[in-house]
């Protein structure tokens, strides 16, 4: 049994790492730090958890809270952790980093993005990027994790074979994705006043949206070249879920059969990822709640072109849930332990 | 291990017993019948399934089925259960029915609300209503429980406490409910096309509600003596939740002590059961996909009048949690295996 | 052609004024006064508005406005208007406030509900309360219109028959009312961000909602006595409308029969009123966008009660709409003009 | 004055053709036929029309009701107008026909997309494709007007321009679109209900849609060559609302500048398109219950591509509207009648 501390508990992401904490039979919560709420009733914040969980949002006097976990969930701004962490506190507790601070290794195309100067870049080699199925390996010895974002991991996760087996063109990638609205947090912007919401649909960040390069990096890796994609994201009306439509030329000799294979053989045994059968496309609702990613494909001959899906909820693979994976492949416990629950439908 | 079948697994409330059990220590299922869909892949159905459950959906052939199993969950339209169910039936496997048949005592009322004759009224005795904080002890002998509605058991335990310490009058009790859509069913009907449903709200069944008789007899044991209310349902655009808000008159003497202390004295120890604090109101989404009922109450000294308020999940306290509750206390499990889901927030 | 301002003219009700104006013959938009987004024009805050509306938003120089239009609209804050009006602004323009500054006689009870000491109380006696269907007359020759409130509309029409024939017992009367989200207001608060709303209800205001002493002030004049209620209203997942459900002992005497007169005889000669057919429930959406009130209702013989029905739009009859309509009947206008629009479905 | 026929007045978009006419000054609705709905009152299937529109549904007798109107709008199953239309009808009244039965010049792709033999395929030469702003000089003269599909109108025009300058290239271009829930119409299936579709996204007909060819037909004219284009259409949960995501290669030279130039060339002056801002993009909500399509766009230095963004009211300028919008065009009418509403929001 360990100890969890999480910091910025109170945003949405936070909420469902203590939900997911919960139902995890290794780990106990130590403590809630919020800002925002510090000394106030957890669960008067987030009446879900009345009568389960009996705890005070704590301020942030990180140094001596160290000592009481063994692992430390930041789910804060940007700019959060990186002006906080020093390579001492590392060893006193793993952390997973919910936020971009340690997701890019090169601090320029970090701090151009994000519009932050990045304060302990000393500590970005580092940092292990926490895509579970590509970095598993890495991720069991690691001790601070950059916890992928949740358009990233489906972006990257839904194309990743099909790159790495050199069978799609990376130079037609167009990746176009949807987004539920508990995606942009917790904070109370009219923008995400559900009248400005409901019943509507934009695409945003247009040309510009902080995932790309995140999304360009690890997918560079995967093709051992640089590869640039447009990646436009769109704000739909529900709570929950990430779906992802990437279009790409198929290579000479990539057909229906070798995208297939492809999948299978990085994701076959994936407990987490889910291949659709033929012809069908992955919906979020099939995905809500749990930690799975569902992946489908389409091949189209009169374009030569495949089109990619894939879909999983924001707040668990996307956040959450993949933090917990992480933590659980780093702690070597059971993977997929506090992640086992069936997708909630409707 | 006991071994569970269920009948009607594709319709909602099918769905969500088999969520449930699927994360059960102590079931596993055996069979899954459903009549629309007999030979069809459960996982092709329903797509959250997808790489959990592989198993086809059978028809109705119970006599040979109910051999491989223990406990038999129906969530069925009404009349279907009394129409098959035969004594010896008991004898191979405890009953579980969702729907209506054998819930309510006088089979006159029943045949009344539901414009339906009763093929087994001779079983209506021994059956016992599965209202579980309300009945537990005779629900541990049963053989045959009936599942009580959604509407029915959000409206009974926001007020029982009240009738039963005599603290409200209750020929003045008038019982407002608002309903998510899922409680309509999964039928291919117009009326319940997305966009029939969103963007509006309506009451319906006005004076009619076939859940009315229901209440008022559970009301009347509570009250030892005949209970009559305005029970008056509203269809609203959410997936899930039931939410009632109950106006009574105070009798002489009540006030927020005796009416809080009553509460306590029935609800305080329930696990599933969660009082709020003062002058908050229940929330359908602080109990989202979990088995809690979320009741608080307030008093109005301008009108002598008690408004008591509650919101459950209308699929899992208001039909499959509360199915898988019974189930519990059937066999002696503990009353909350399966059931310890944290409500999911947003 | 008249000429009109509209004070608050970026909140959501502002907003519905302004585009109902935009379709009325007899009105021209003299000036926008916003002090959120001085200086902005309105299309960038409202861009249903592009290449439709070209006007920047003004600042509170009201004085110098007041000579450039015939009548203000104020969409303003509880308090806004009562600090700021002289009798003598009234001599250069029609004021239609539709804050709740001067709908109730009692300046003690604003008071007392609104927790605002009223700068101008002496301005109360003239203003007119503007429910177009009930003080129509009064309206015509009115200077100061206190507009009424989006429940307070809906439940006031909803019973007013009943209530002045005599048919009803006003101590009986319990008001369950659900509204749409826009009814909160443009303000940036966590309560009513997408996630915190969508897939939930909620009552509010138990016991205290200040719209309370207006539906009784008003319904005391119908009775002709005092009138004391409970009114719930309640927050569901939708962008406009407002559904009451109100129920009542009938009174000796009073049946089907008597109850449709009633509601002939006071309304059947309405344009904005629509009396359902029996058996029939309104529902929000066969209004929305629209200036009517949908009135339906039920007898219950089994409990000698009355349930009656209202829904209506909150931006328009209950907010906008009416303003208009009180405006048509001040400067003599047909009464439609502008506010023809049919419901629009879906 | 002229007199309207709707075949097909109770799916969604016969219904808003209702609505959109009842607010025309110069048609007069001269009958409604409904094949499911014969012989109802209208005004009772939608509720929206209560005490406005009183008829009763008719049947399929189309050559004595021809005499009575001078156009006919038909809002119904691909297939049925050119099963049943005759030369000699259109001599009797104009046609407009909301099916895409004579949208597509080559009767052999019709066949193969929709999958239905062609009953009349003598009179698609006549027909003219009725997107206004590119053929209005021919729909001035036509007798029989193709009106086009709601994802076809908006991605034609959102890409119209920069294919017609050679402003890109149209082997690069990717259409991505989202639509809410009333395009999928008013039949009574599962995969339309509300908890099938609320709270999830998803693509379909993914590399098979078809409103593909018709969109390939029309930008081929406008590029003079043949354009086969990916166009993946999604479903989310909204009742109105077209918004497409296109994106393509820039050609040498051009830029924001010239870009900007040529839409503002083909679209300047159109009453229905509105040109957004630099950076801005189009959101659906802005044009809910309009005629509009709103267009964005933003250049990628990045990639060298650029996304073009455009959103309309699929039930409305993707079908109503357009519709209405046609007869107008046809009968010499103000094209703006009856489509003067502003965009309601929220």
């Amino acid at each position: 049994m360990i100890r969890a501390g999480i910091i910025g508990a109170t945003g949405y992401a936070g909420n469902e790492i203590v939900r997911l904490l919960s139902g995890h039979r290794e780990v106990r919560i130590g403590w809630l730090v919020s800002r925002s709420f510090e000394g106030q009733n957890y669960a008067d914040i987030y009446r879900n958890f009345f009568d389960i969980i009996d705890m005070d949002c704590l301020g942030n006097e990180i140094d001596e809270l160290l000592d009481r976990v063994d692992v430390v969930f930041t789910a804060t701004p940007q700019g959060f952790l990186s002006s906080m962490l020093k390579r001492e506190m590392l060893d006193k507790a793993k952390f997973i980093d919910l936020s971009a601070d340690y997701r890019i290794k090169d601090v320029n195309i970090y701090e151009e993005w994000y519009k932050i100067e990045h304060k302990s870049p000393e500590l970005i080699e580092e940092a292990v990027y926490g895509l579970c199925e590509v970095n598993r390996e890495d991720i069991k010895k690691a001790r601070l994790v950059a916890n992928p974002g949740c358009f990233t991991t489906c972006s990257i996760l839904t194309a990743y074979p099909l790159i790495k087996e050199q069978l799609i063109d990376p130079d037609t990638l167009i990746i176009n994705a949807l987004s539920g609205v508990s995606g942009a947090g917790r904070g109370a912007k009219v923008a995400n006043l559900f009248c400005e919401v409901n019943e509507s649909a934009k695409a945003y960040g247009v040309a510009t949206h902080r995932h790309t390069p995140e999304i360009e990096e690890q997918l560079s890796y995967a093709f051992n070249g640089k590869v640039t994609v447009n990646f436009t994201p769109h704000l739909i009306p529900m709570n929950r879920g990430i779906l992802v439509t990437e279009t790409a030329s198929l290579k000479d000799g990539a057909d229906e059969g070798s995208i297939r294979s492809a999948y299978e053989k990085y994701f076959g045994k994936e407990a987490f990822i889910r291949l659709m059968k033929e012809d069908l496309s992955p919906e979020t609702r099939f995905v809500e709640g749990s930690n799975y990613t569902d992946i489908g494909f389409k091949v189209d001959r009169r374009t030569n072109r495949v089109i990619m899906m894939g879909a999983l909820d924001n707040l668990v693979k996307g956040a959450a849930g993949q933090a917990v994976q992480n933590m659980n492949i780093m702690f070597g416990f059971d993977e997929a332990e506090g992640l086992r629950a069936v997708p909630m439908v409707p």
